[in-house]
């Protein structure tokens, strides 16, 4: 909840993110280690079942653990001290056992981490879906393609939307790739496991294996509180995804331009000054989130070249820099869901924007085409001197062209050719195939 | 309050920056606002006094304000209605009169920023004389200088903390030149300032005068709303400012190894695994906050690049973003503090590290001496014998060296020439210097 | 000279930032030292003249010289050994005398980045007295303000040059008084001038003035070889520039669309495949500027936290750093310039896109001024009917407030309320107060 | 070749992304458009022969083409014109039918690329070949742990070796999935490939699957001009490599620090000023790199929001900024595989270090074994009170617990219980499981 940042609030992000859940986060990370410990017969039932009754993050006091995490600088060691005491006298040696404080932190992490991807998997699907329907139906919807934001040749916004949507699924599969792997933390004090087999674990790969089974994240093959992979693709991907959120955003920003309107948000922002405006605030929101998720990622890639088997800063550097990521682009997703169910095309303004430059958008063509019929030498010259007329007389220059009696000669059709929805190349077909990835 | 980051918790750049101090903020503008225009007879005083009564953070649901900035965006929109809710029908028309969103909400990030840098110049202060204290103390105790990892020439420590605290004086003089040029925001809806005409100001820059004086902010040249100098003079400041704070945790985080060893955190922080530990945490946690400032302050100069009079997204990017550097600068400001207030020096320590090179640490001082008196080509050649046989014999070199004849012919001293403590050249003129500057 | 930055290309910092202009920083570091001493009778006369005769970029090989910088990792070790080579047998003891590598590599970098602001300014200076006039020009050229992408209510290009125009002499004045502050960097070997008194200084602080009045940068109090203000100074007065420049870029891509046309580059640059397209090239390269500046300027905040008396790696991630970074910024500084230049402003196109929202680009002042003739509720009731049918029927709200007598009896003159060239409330008074600032 | 970069001088990546490389790589992206089209009998097979047999970087001049690309923005359009030239007047018009500039320059940056990641690769697989000798080696090798600096629990070098290969083995499987997607660029003017049609192509996705064969890289689903993950897959492949490097340089530059000396660059660079000074210059410029490497691609995840069917500045942000991206980890990919192939390793003193902290490095062990057999209130009485002990006589903890006659009748082994050897955990089946993959 934070009146800083519309675009995170009220997300499904921020919910996972939220203190209370990452206070819960932990202590699942807590009581999924005793489990696993109890499981191989390295602590008895009662302490995993003791642990796990316990660990409910309505039980702690979220202000007091962050006041307290400042002595040793992280929150697992006072929370550690008071999920012992509220365990009780009998279990309570069996909380954290072998553990070191950044097995249960990363672990949390990740757990955070796992459970904020899913939850913008939905709307990232919402998304997707919209979008692929917007393709489908306006995959011969003729709008200005523009290129440096001059229009340039015709596109279709059927083709933009399969753009759109090949970036969200793209964003997609990256994200898929990397929450399918984010692993459980398990090294003890400096990566070894040595603390466990002290603690009778004759096997503490295997432990490692238990502990992954009972927090649903992957094993990884090495302790990985020095080896930051699993923080870094996490980095990538939600980067990635603001980025392509964004390029959605970017675009109807363009697009709903007052001057431009071929796009407007279904649900506009009011302005308290200026009653008559409808403000594209989800496109705004996701453009805001775009531009921050770089420099927070670019923060998480840094710490990777972390020194020793715990780093005395470039861990540190990550714990909220993750949490402000996964929220940014959560929020962006959530925000993108909501745009593209809402979004209004109007194709008919599209359509009207064609003739914008006076047959120019066609000049493309028109140099092919002409080319192969009349030589490319006189179609240069004739096109120059169409051009040339068009321009001083104020006429479109497919009026002109419709003049030329060279041209009718040679079996040109001129308002064949000048027509942009004639021009769409493969944006039909580029659609078509675009619509059978899943 | 957040488990995430220990180095920003319970900070007083956490207090100057919560969700409620936003708010006060927020409608510290709003009410400033009217006063200024109710000193210019453009409201009246009631009015004036209705909304600096009403505009009392804790009278706002913060929840449900930051729920509904939703749709329009910005915490603004929703803000107006329930502070002119509260002032009631008579006055509730002059609440945010000719006012645009971005009036207040720059304004009141102004206002933010302002509280937040005084917070954290108290914590520079006491770092700063702290390490004056130490210069002083330590004006002449002798250390290894070390450069790329390496034993170099000696130093003092006396000169190294002269060095932070020009670089805690150079953070101060730039925040300061930040934070007395913060100014208000009145433009109105695109900086025209042409609403507040409409409601009968003849001199609407008279009264962007008097809206800075109700703030305590300067005034403006003019509307900024697009023109962020202030915001990323804020961040250069604030990024600087991190650094200056992440050299000196980076010595200390060096020196305090536990091979090393000539510096101490006072109090450092335990580990619930090992008990021997002592951490330096707060070294630590600003070494964290020195990682995350560039990335943030690199948002924060991206937005500078903003279409329109108002962008959709550059402008959205910024609020957070500055929000959180404030408080990871602030909170590192606080930490190091602490860091400096306790810090233990070793000297003994220091000073028995200068012969871990066996008398190379000072070889740079025998090549220029030597030369001086032998000749350079007969120095270079006694030396490199010298240093063959002080690697072969496994002795220092200042014992090979004592063995030479023609050194005591040449009225060399080999003690005092070898003595690291006669080779720190203007270290003690450069503390000495360095210390006249307040 | 790249193929893969046409935004660099050919401007003054491109050659000031060259191989070849730092190899002659590099020899003008090297010559300013031996020429200090000498005066200082520390060498003799002779020797000076020799290493300043020697020191000529064209006599070494760069080629030759990048190679061998990789064995001591950096590209002064080889170049004093060819250039005590070339000095001679007699005087080559007195070059690089009691230097470190980054003594001479840090005044080098200074000295190219002196040269650097310094060529860049007159393209900065081009582009203020541009803007000066431009709105002096179109002081009362009304334009639609734009807000979130939407027309707000009118504002004049006038005031939007003028705000230009301040962004500028912001980003001046900030690279001025960076400028004027690069200092010298003497140390030796770890930042205690100690080998300069081996070789005879009696004062080394005096050799440091001398120093820097040879090369023409500022004297340090302390050698801030691990200090690096100058350094994140540099940073952020480049980052803030490029910022700057990136406004205006960003604001004449907008305004110059096909479908806006208010503003065009007067020599667009044209496309291989479209022959009509005249692209905003200069904006162009000024807005990928402005995006590269800030990750850039990260990075040389982040070397700050450097530790020792010379870390390993955050001063080697400097240097080309900062030489792309004044590369990017002067190239951007020359294109807007250019822009600048070959402006092209349609007032007419400004005046027509007024009449786009049917009216609604004054709502803002209809309300407050009907407010103030047939108070609040009344105004309001009779703006939302007025609206209401304009809507409906499709025509001008104007036109629909012409028809309703009770505004003729309240002596309201539509017409004049409904011009939005009189609805530019302060925006003539800005510009003026803004021109008088130098 | 660059004085400012010791780190990419020389490195084959420099070759790659050399400008010779890049025009290269432009005149191929031509050349195999020309030969697509003639062997889909769209342009003559002469046509293909004289564009390849033209298409030869070191005919064109560099600098020329670089000066005149300023003009339209890029290099492409002057290229064109110099290649359709010396192609000839019969030949000519095939040279970049139907192409847009960024067809061509987005596959040539593909292009080069796919050949800098082709050249890094042989440096990732020397590095991960050292570190796999050298975990089996060291298998068993003790030292220190670390952990916020101080000494923690013992380890392995073993361990530490086979978790740098491991990155390293991260690093290569993520560049490698996105070297082998890498896509050539074709879609035209804005993305439909119409122009190619116009030209008689009549299905132009068989043409981008053929030009796509002819350059050796993927054909996309759509054309990618404004659907940026190739690029944005390159910044995270590349800065997550970069990251992982640095990890390797992080832990070298503290473990060769002079007090520590567990290890040692084979061929540390010198100084000109200290003859002893041997510097960890290889890790030194890795670790830069690894600082430079997060901002760049940080910018480039920035580009992402690209607007338009070209964007009038991401795009162009793009180019030498991945340039730059690849040169900056392709020269630490090879600096570190000299590292490693350098690298002396000292068991010995690792060994010698053991003993540092009094035998309070297995102190977690203490806690734990004792614990098992005296109870656990016993034990930590037991151990403060020897803790203490040790302490105040200046004794090592394992003496003062051998004259504990408890721990003798308990049957505690304590010399075996304060064996550093003894605690290493399951660093040694870690070791044996990493080195499984492959």
């Amino acid at each position: 909840m934070t009146l800083f940042d519309p675009g995170t609030e009220d997300a499904p992000t921020e919910r996972t993110t939220s203190e209370p859940a990452f206070l819960q986060a932990l202590l699942d990370a807590e009581a999924g280690l005793t489990r696993a410990q109890s499981s191989l017969g390295l602590a008895p039932a009662g302490a995993a079942d003791a642990v796990t009754a316990a660990a409910v993050a309505s039980s702690f006091d979220v202000r007091d653990l962050a006041r307290r995490s400042r002595a040793g600088g992280n929150p697992v060691i006072p929370l550690v001290a008071d999920l012992t005491a509220a365990v009780g006298a009998e279990h309570g040696p069996y909380v954290h056992r072998g553990a070191t404080s950044q097995d249960v932190l990363d672990s949390a992490l990740m757990l955070v981490a796992a459970r904020s991807l899913d939850a913008m998997a939905g709307d990232l699907a919402r998304t997707e879906e919209v979008l692929a329907r917007l393709a489908v139906a306006h995959r011969d919807t003729v709008m200005p393609g523009r290129t440096l934001t001059q229009h340039a040749v015709p596109t279709t916004f059927g083709l933009k939307a399969a753009g759109w949507r090949s970036l969200i699924l793209d964003a997609r599969d990256r994200l898929r790739s990397v929450r399918d792997a984010l692993p459980v933390q398990l090294g003890g004090a400096a990566g070894t496991l040595a603390a466990f087999e002290s603690y009778g674990s004759a096997e503490p790969l295997t432990l490692v294996e238990v502990y992954a089974h009972e927090l649903g994240l992957a094993a990884p093959q090495l302790p990985w509180h020095v080896l930051r992979s699993p923080v870094a693709d996490l980095a990538g991907a939600l980067a990635f995804t603001a980025g392509a959120l964004g390029k959605i955003a970017a675009d109807v920003l363009v697009l709903s331009r007052t001057e431009i309107g071929e796009l407007a948000e279904g649900a506009g922002g009011g302005s308290s000054a200026m009653p008559h405006k409808a403000n594209p605030v989800r496109s705004t929101l996701v453009a805001a989130a775009a531009r921050r998720a770089p420099g927070l990622a670019a923060t998480l890639y840094g710490s990777m070249a972390a020194e020793d088997e715990r780093p005395a800063g470039a861990w540190h550097a990550e714990w909220a820099t993750l949490r402000e990521l996964l929220r940014v682009v959560g929020g962006a997703a959530r925000d993108t869901a909501e745009l593209a169910e809402g979004l209004v095309v109007r194709p008919e303004v599209m359509r009207a924007h064609l003739s914008l430059t006076g047959g120019a958008i066609v000049s493309e063509r028109l140099s092919a085409e002409l080319s192969g019929r009349l030589g490319r030498a006189r179609a240069k010259e004739l096109l120059a001197t169409a051009s040339r007329r068009a321009a001083s007389d104020g006429r479109d220059l497919g009026a002109v062209l419709a003049d030329v009696p060279e041209l009718e000669e040679a079996d040109v059709s001129v308002p064949e050719l000048m027509d942009p929805a004639r021009y769409t190349g493969a944006a039909g077909a580029l659609v078509d195939r675009a619509l059978t990835r899943r």
